[in-house]
C-alpha cells in the first residue's frame, strides 16, 4: 500500500493542477457579457436553490457509509466544482467551434450544475470505490460524453434543449452501473459499507433538500415554469406517500427500512422529469410519481436480490433503483402520453415516437458502453486501484487529529 | 405484541393506500387552471422558504428524543406530504359546494402548508406515544375540524382569510394537548423521553430553520408584506435574546437551558402573527416578542410542574408552552391593539372586540373538544394502542440493520 | 470557580436586559418608513440568504470544538441578534445626528447583518477562552468602533458604502487577533479543543452553507448585481479545487486535513470582496480564488508553526488566515487592479492609490489597536475570566441533563 499511496499524493495535486490550469488559460479568453443579465435577474433565485440543491443535498445525501462521511461531502464539493468548470469549458469549446449557440456564462453554468448531477449519480455507484484520481478522471470523461449524447439528441433526434438536460439521471445512472461493474466486489462479511443510525440521519438531511428543492431542478430553464413546478410538487409527495406505503409492505414485519424512503421519496421528482412541463393533468403527475415510487422500492428487491450478485455488480448507494429505473419509467410515460396526445395527427405520430425511443435508447446504451470503456481505464495499474480491504475509508484519504473513525 | 404488530403492518399500508386513492380519484376531476400563475411567479421563493422550513424545520426540530430521530424526521414527512394533499381536497370539495371562492392549486397547497402546522404542533404533543396508524388518523381529522374553525370564524365572525389561518398554533397546540391528555401517562422514570447532546443538537439545527424562515412563513399570504416581515423579524430577534435572559435567570446555577432556547427563540414569531400586518411602532413588534418568550419560559416551568402532573397531561415536546401560550398572548395582544387603535370610533368598538374575542374563544374550544373526542377515538382498542413500554422508539417502526439504536 | 459561577449568574441577564431596554427605548421613537418597501421587495430573497448564511451557517461554521457545539450555536443566535438591533440603535443615532442619509430600516438591517460578520469572526478567535458576558461586551464595542472605521473611510478617504462595507472580514480578523492575543494561552496538552469526526462533519455543514450563500454576500448592496454574483462564484469554485490542491501537497502522507478545505473554499469569497464588482475578466477572479486559498493553507502552516507560538496568539478557529490573509490579499489586489485600470489616467492615480492603501491601513490599524485595547478590558477581573482548565467546555455553560458532554 504505502508504495501506492505515495504515488497517489504525488498524482492527486498534479491532476487538479493540470485541470485548473486548463480552465484558467481558457478563461482568458473569456470576458463578462451582457446578455445574461435578464436570465440572472429573474432567474437568480432558482439558481440558487439548484446550486444549494447540488452542493448540499447530494452532499449529505450519499453520506450513508459508516466511514466515509468526509469523502462524501468533501469530494462531492470537490466534483463539482471541478466538473461545472469543465462544463463551461466544453461548451465554451463549442461555441467556438460553432456547434451550439451563444448563450452567455450565466446560463452555461446553470445547465453545468443539471449536467454535473449525472456524475454525482454516477459517483453514487462507485461510492467508497474509486480513490480521488479515479473520480477526478472520471468526471470530464463522462461530462465529455454526456455533451455528445445530448448533442446527438439535439443534432439527429431533435430533442429540446432542457428535454436532453433531462436524460441526466438516465445517463448518470447507467454510466455509474457500467464503470462499477468493473470494479472488483467488496466483500459481502465486511462490514464498513453498512450504515449507522447517525449516518442514516445526515443522509436523510439531504434527502430532504433535494426533496424540496426539486421543482425547482426539474424548472430551472422552461420558459414557463408553472406546470413544471406543480407537477413536480405533486409527483414528489404521492411518492413520498407511497414509498412508505411500498416499505411496510415488502419489508420484514411491516418495518419501514430508510433507504426505501431516501430513495423512494425522489423517484416522483425523476419520474416526471421528462413530462413535467406537458402534463395538464395533476393526476397524471400524481400517478407517474406513484409508479415512480413502486419500481424503485421493488427494484431494490429484484436488482439486489436477483440482477446484481449474477452480474457481480456492486452498486453502493443503490443508484440503479434510485435513479435509474424511474427515469427508463418517465421514458416510457413520455412515449405513452405523446401518443396519447397526438393521436389524431396520425401522419406525424410514429415519427415523434420513433425519434422519442430513439434518443432513449441511445443515451442509455452510450452511457452503458462508454461505461464499460472507463470502467475499464479506471482499473489499469496507472490509476492505482485502491484494494477491496480498503474501500469505504475515510482514513485512506483523511488526516484524523485521533483514530476515532466512525462517526 | 406480536399480535398488535402484525395488525399494525396490516392497516397502516392500506390506510394510506386508502387515503392515496381518495386524493387520486379527486385529482382527475381537477385541471390546471392559469389564475394561479401570476401569484406562483412573484411568490414562488416564499412558498419555497415556508415548503423548506415545514418540512425541513419541523422534521428537525422535533428530534428531541434520544431514540426517535427517524420517526421524529420520516413521519413529519409523511403526515405533511398525506396533510397538503388532504388540504387541497378539502378545499376543492369546498369550492364544489360553493363555500368558497375559487383560488388556483397553487394558493390553495400554500395555504395547505400553514394549515399542516396545526397537525405538525398537534404531533409534538404526542411524540413518541402515538402509532403511526394513530397519526395518520389523526390527520385529516385535525385538517378537517381546523377547515371548520376557520369557516366559521370567516363566515359568522368576520374574520379574514389570513388571520383565520393564523389561528393555526392555537389550534394546533390545544388541540394536541386535548389529544395527549387521553394517552397513558409514560413512567417518570423513564430514560428514552430525554433528550442527548446529540439530538439536542439536531433539533438546534431545526430550530435556526424556523427561526430563519418565520418571517416568510407570517406573511406569506399579505398583499402588503413589508411590515408584516419586519414586525416578524424584530420580534423573533427579542425573543431570542429573552430566551437567553430567562433561561438563565430562572434555571439552577445560571446555565442555559437548550429546550428554553429551542422554544422561546420562536415565541416571538408565534405571539406577533396575529397582529404582524397592522403594527405600525416597531417597538410594539419588540414588546410582543419580549412577553412572548417570557411567558414561554415561564409557562415551561409552571405547567411541567404545577399543570401537567395533577392533569395527567404528558407533552412530549412542550407544544403547550411553545406554541399555545404564545398564541393566546398574541390573541391578546391584538384585542388591546385593536381597542387603542379604534378608541375614537366608539360605535363599532365593542362589536369588533366582541368578534376577535369569539374568534379566539371558539378556536380554542373546538380544538379542545374535538381534541378530546379524537383522543379517545384514538385510545379504542381498534387503532392498537402501544404499550407505554414501547413509547419513544424507533425501533418499534424502523428497521435497524444492527441493534445501535441510540444516534 | 463558584463564586464566580454566581457572579456570572448575577451579571449575564442583567447585561442582557440594560442592552435590550436600551433597544426598545430607541425603537419608540421610530416610525415603519415606506422608503425601504421597494428595496425590500426584490432584495428579500437576498436579504434571506445572507440572514440564513450569518445565523446558520457561521453558527455551524463555528462548531468544530468537540465540547463546544451548544455554546458554538447557541451564543452566535444570541451575538447575532444582539448585535443586529445595536447596530441598527448606531445607524440610527447617527442618522440623528445628521452623520449619514435617512434608509429605512430595512436595509439597515441588512448592514447590520453585514456589519456583525466582523464580530462573528472576532468570536471565532477567542471561541471557548471568553465566557458570555465578555462576548456581550465585545459586541457593541467592536460594532461602535468598526462603525467609526468606516465612517472615516468614508468621510476622509472616499471610500463607497459598500466597499467600507466589505472591510468587515480584514477588521473582525485582526480585532479577534488583538484580543484573543491578551487571553492565557490553553496548555497544549489539552484535549478540549481538537475537534472529532462529528463536530468536523457538523462544521462542514456549515462551512457548505457560507459556500453556496456567499455570492448574495458580496453582492447584497450593489446595484449592478451580475458581475459580483458571477465572479464570486467564480473565485469561490477555483478556491475549493485550491483547496484540495493544496492540503493533499502540503501534509503528510497526501492526505486532506478538514480544517484546510473548511478555510480555504471560503477564501476565494473573501479575497474578491473587494474587487467583484468592477473585476470584468473572469480569470482574474479565479486567480484571485487560486490566490485567496493558497495563501490560507500556506498561512494555516506558517502561522501555527512560526508566528502564533512567540507572540502566544492561540487562534481557535484560524481565522488569522481563513478571514485575515485573504482579505490582506485581496486589499492588494484591488490596489493592483486599480493601477493597471487607471494606467493612463496618472494624474489622479497616485492619489486613489493613496486613498485605497489609506483605507486598508486604517482598518487594520484601528482593528489591532481597539482589539488590544477591548482584550484588556475583557481580561479585568470585573468580567470574571474564566480558568484556562474550564475553556472550551460547554458544560460551564448549560445545562445537561445527564453528564454526557461529548457529541
Amino acid at each position: 500500500m504505502s508504495s501506492n499511496y505515495l504515488n497517489f499524493r504525488n498524482s492527486v495535486p498534479w491532476l487538479i493542477l493540470l485541470l485548473e490550469v486548463l480552465f484558467l488559460t481558457r478563461s482568458y479568453f473569456l470576458v463578462l457579457e451582457h446578455d445574461g443579465v435578464y436570465w440572472l435577474y429573474s432567474s437568480y433565485p432558482d439558481f440558487q436553490d439548484v446550486n444549494h440543491m447540488v452542493i448540499f443535498g447530494f452532499g449529505f445525501f450519499l453520506m450513508v457509509l459508516r466511514r466515509y462521511g468526509f469523502s462524501s461531502t468533501g469530494f462531492n464539493l470537490l466534483i463539482i466544482v471541478l466538473g461545472v468548470q469543465c462544463s463551461v469549458l466544453v461548451e465554451d469549446l463549442l461555441v467556438s467551434f460553432s456547434l451550439e449557440a451563444k448563450e452567455g456564462i450565466l446560463k452555461s453554468i446553470a445547465k453545468a450544475f443539471i449536467s454535473m448531477t449525472a456524475v454525482i449519480i454516477s459517483t453514487g455507484a462507485v461510492l467508497g470505490k474509486t480513490n480521488l484520481v479515479q473520480l477526478i478522471v472520471m468526471t470530464p470523461v463522462e461530462l465529455i460524453v454526456f455533451y455528445v449524447s445530448r448533442w446527438i439528441n439535439r443534432r439527429y433526434l431533435e430533442i429540446g434543449d432542457h428535454l436532453s438536460l433531462m436524460h441526466v439521471h438516465l445517463f448518470g445512472a447507467y454510466f455509474g452501473l457500467a464503470v462499477t461493474s468493473c470494479f472488483p466486489e467488496p466483500s459481502p462479511r465486511l462490514d464498513k459499507n453498512r450504515s449507522t443510525p447517525k449516518s442514516d440521519l445526515f443522509s436523510m438531511l439531504g434527502c430532504v433538500f433535494l426533496w424540496v428543492f426539486w421543482p425547482s431542478f426539474n424548472s430551472l430553464l422552461i420558459q414557463s415554469r408553472m406546470k413544471a413546478l406543480l407537477n413536480t410538487y405533486l409527483a414528489l409527495a404521492v411518492s413520498a406517500v407511497t414509498a412508505f406505503l411500498l416499505s411496510a409492505l415488502t419489508s420484514k414485519d411491516g418495518k419501514f427500512r430508510m433507504t426505501h424512503i431516501h430513495s423512494a421519496a425522489l423517484a416522483g421528482g425523476v419520474t416526471i422529469s421528462f413530462t413535467a412541463e406537458t402534463i395538464s393533468h395533476p393526476w397524471i403527475a400524481m400517478i407517474l410519481g406513484l409508479l415512480g415510487s413502486a419500481i424503485t422500492i421493488l427494484g431494490s428487491h429484484c436488482l439486489q436480490r436477483c440482477l446484481n450478485p449474477p452480474l457481480k455488480i456492486h452498486d453502493t448507494s443503490g443508484v440503479h433503483f434510485t435513479f435509474g429505473l424511474p427515469a427508463v419509467l418517465g421514458g416510457l410515460a413520455q412515449v405513452v402520453l405523446l401518443v396519447i396526445r397526438e393521436w389524431t395527427n396520425s401522419s406525424s405520430l410514429g415519427y415523434l415516437v420513433l425519434l422519442h425511443i430513439g434518443a432513449f435508447c441511445q443515451t442509455i446504451s452510450l452511457a452503458l458502453i462508454t461505461g464499460f470503456i472507463t470502467g475499464f481505464i479506471l482499473n489499469t495499474r496507472l490509476l492505482k486501484i485502491i484494494p477491496v480491504s480498503k474501500y469505504f475509508e475515510d482514513q485512506f484519504y483523511w488526516e484524523f487529529p485521533h483514530l476515532a473513525v466512525e462517526f
